[in-house]
């Protein structure tokens, strides 16, 4: 008997078909006893056909009539999805984010949830039903409808999680976890059974794209457990929790990577205070962001710096950096055919080693390392992208990660 | 300088183009200094695809959660209509029927307004904004989604502009006015520049179905002058308000005709108390509406029932009437090859000789009646099928309904 929180995705809700499955993978979870509050994205497909009427009006549609547009979406889904509840005997009522009074801010397209308000819902639990909320809306003081912003149903899902104070938010996708590498590049890549939200959300962006970034991070303020599996596939999926008192091993979850990269290196940039911000402020003036950052000083007064971007901000970072340059000194390199590469892990915080370790792994391989940047629990790479996979497989190997006891 | 509610159907939006062709129509209007209230259908086929995706699941769909589908439908042209308006540079702001607050009863799908909450919209309006408000929906006490039932939106746009007390109510529709009679059948048929809301009713229970029925009667009981008017053509359209003082001749307004009928006769059914309602019971227990009744009283102790209902429900009444007469006694008899034509026209009322002109008219032509009915400003005959184009070009001949002074 617990209040479980689920939240169905676009994929998982693409047809009548999928509803319908998902209504009865919903009676089951009734049947044993647990009250549920289902939230649910628009059917897949639908977001970018309302997009693309929008645009064919206004090609840079956005604000407040964007949003009365899109939260269409996931309107047609809760309706359907009751219904088809209705349909196999299971009592359940739908509610858009205004009528469950998901309070956010007024920013449109990107709103901020502030609170939620749980009366209803419980009164609904109480009454027996199933409570079908849609997700990626609110609705702000002035009543005006808004939207989270893209992958916003998972943020709904943990907030709803956390303002009824939920035993558990179960994210239901297309993947029936989190693995310790992407399975098409190392097959006997293992799902985890746990792992903890900063690991998560190490791994979510670094390009492990399972769930929202934001979503984690808001179950981790909360402390909401979060659980991701499948749709399609029975499972336990993974557990995404706090940090376990008994996690004393050199625990190393898994290893993310990421092909959209591109580097960008200065050298002889004259070595004085405020260079790095004239050198890259014209980088983010231009609205790109900026991943890792590395600077050397070098012996005869200048300094190098190197850093990567996303493969798609390439052009106009270096030209950006030309710019620059020109003014400030120092010359300008770059090349686009490289990729990240990291091993996140709590373990990494009490355990040393672990770096040379990974340094040692992929030297034995013949992988030279470009750039390394660190943080608390991970340690990133940049290598030459044609040595992604062997990297990758190389290191799932090394850490022994395919097996239960990682070290 | 007035303010006027338009309210324009699924057809005037049912693509991009439209939805900007109608933008541009209530620029026109603004720069003219008028107020506007702007109410809109759900786009032409949006309403089928929502409601087949709803019969997929569940074949009787109805209630609660079809009214949440349904009403996304509108929410979704509000959107792109206030979009289309602010990339004229004419502000805009939509509201859906929860958030104007389209107070409405409970009883989903065919929902009735109780109260329309105008401050919002006032307050708007004086912001300098065109109003957009979703057709056909509202929300009752508990905050659930209603709907209005077909052709809700009509009777939306009577409401709001009753609340608001409107100079005007404009329905936009893809007609471009009243005609004395169906232009497919009488060639030189004349729009009507003015029409009272009691003959609308006529005309438009009797098959011209040019507004929804519900919308008219509510505009005559709030005095709302409603104007009938082309999406696609400019033009003054047709005006319908109360009746004038200065209405004296026997005016006759058109000829309305509705083709599908059947007629059922049950001969020599004993006449006693009671027996119209043991006859006509099962037949409305078959949820089939009747239309007109005829009763004529034999001589000898028995009588004969004459009446028509919906061509698709002949069959079935057939049915029901056997059931009935094999209790009673009696015989029934009846075809599916007639139709109803209707004289109407306030004038009526005060000018004797009309019926009589009518039934002239028809004999001349060798029309034989098989049954009249009459009301206050309607003369309605069943005739052959086959004598339909015949009898109303008869009739708007021999009424001279061609011409401006009708008689």
């Amino acid at each position: 008997m617990a209040l479980i929180v689920q939240k169905y995705g676009g994929t998982s809700v693409g047809s009548v078909e999928r509803i319908q499955a998902v209504a009865e993978k919903i009676k089951g979870w009734r049947a044993r006893g647990h009250d549920l509050v289902v939230v649910v994205s628009a059917m897949s497909g639908e977001t970018n056909r309302l997009t693309a009427l929008a645009r064919e009006i206004d090609p840079r549609c956005a604000g407040r009539e964007l949003d009365v547009l899109l939260s269409t979406g996931e309107q047609v889904t809760i309706a359907l999805l009751a219904m088809a509840l209705g349909q196999i005997d299971c009592p359940a009522i739908s509610f858009t984010g205004s009528q469950v009074k998901i309070q956010t801010d007024s920013t449109h397209n990107k709103a901020r949830i502030r609170q939620v308000d749980d009366h209803r819902i419980h009164s609904e639990l109480e009454a027996g039903k199933v409570v079908i909320v849609a997700g990626f809306q609110g609705v702000d003081d002035a009543g005006a409808i808004t939207t989270l912003g893209r992958g916003g149903s998972d943020t709904t899902a943990v907030a709803l999680a956390a303002a009824l104070k939920a035993d558990e938010c179960q994210i239901y996708t297309d993947v029936d976890g989190v693995y310790t590498t992407d399975p098409r590049v190392v097959a006997n890549a293992r799902r985890l059974e746990r792992i903890t939200f900063e690991e998560m959300l190490e791994m979510a962006s670094l390009g492990s794209k399972v769930l929202q970034i934001r979503s984690v991070e808001f179950a981790g303020k909360y402390d909401v457990p979060l659980r991701v599996l499948s749709s399609f596939e029975e499972g336990v999926g993974t557990l995404i929790t706090q940090e376990e008192e008994d996690v004393e091993q050199a625990r190393i979850s898994g290893i993310a990577f990421n092909r959209d990269e591109a580097q960008l290196t200065v050298t002889h940039v004259p070595d004085r205070p405020g260079i790095a911000y004239k050198l890259l402020g014209p980088v983010s003036d231009a609205n790109i962001e900026i991943d890792m950052i590395v600077q050397n000083v070098g012996a005869d007064g200048t300094t190098d710096f190197t850093f990567t971007v996303n493969r798609n901000d390439y052009q106009n970072a270096l030209e950006a950096l030309q710019t620059a340059t020109s003014e400030i000194g120092g010359e300008v390199s770059g090349r686009d055919d490289i990729v990240k590469l990291s091993l996140v892990g709590v373990g990494m915080r009490s355990h040393a080693g672990i770096a040379s370790k990974m340094f040692r792994i992929l030297a034995d391989e013949g992988i030279n390392i470009l750039m390394i940047s660190t943080s608390e629990i991970k340690i990133s790479v940049v290598i030459d992208e044609k040595y992604l996979e062997l990297g990758v497989r190389a290191l799932h190997e090394g850490f022994n990660l395919a097996s239960e006891e990682a070290a």
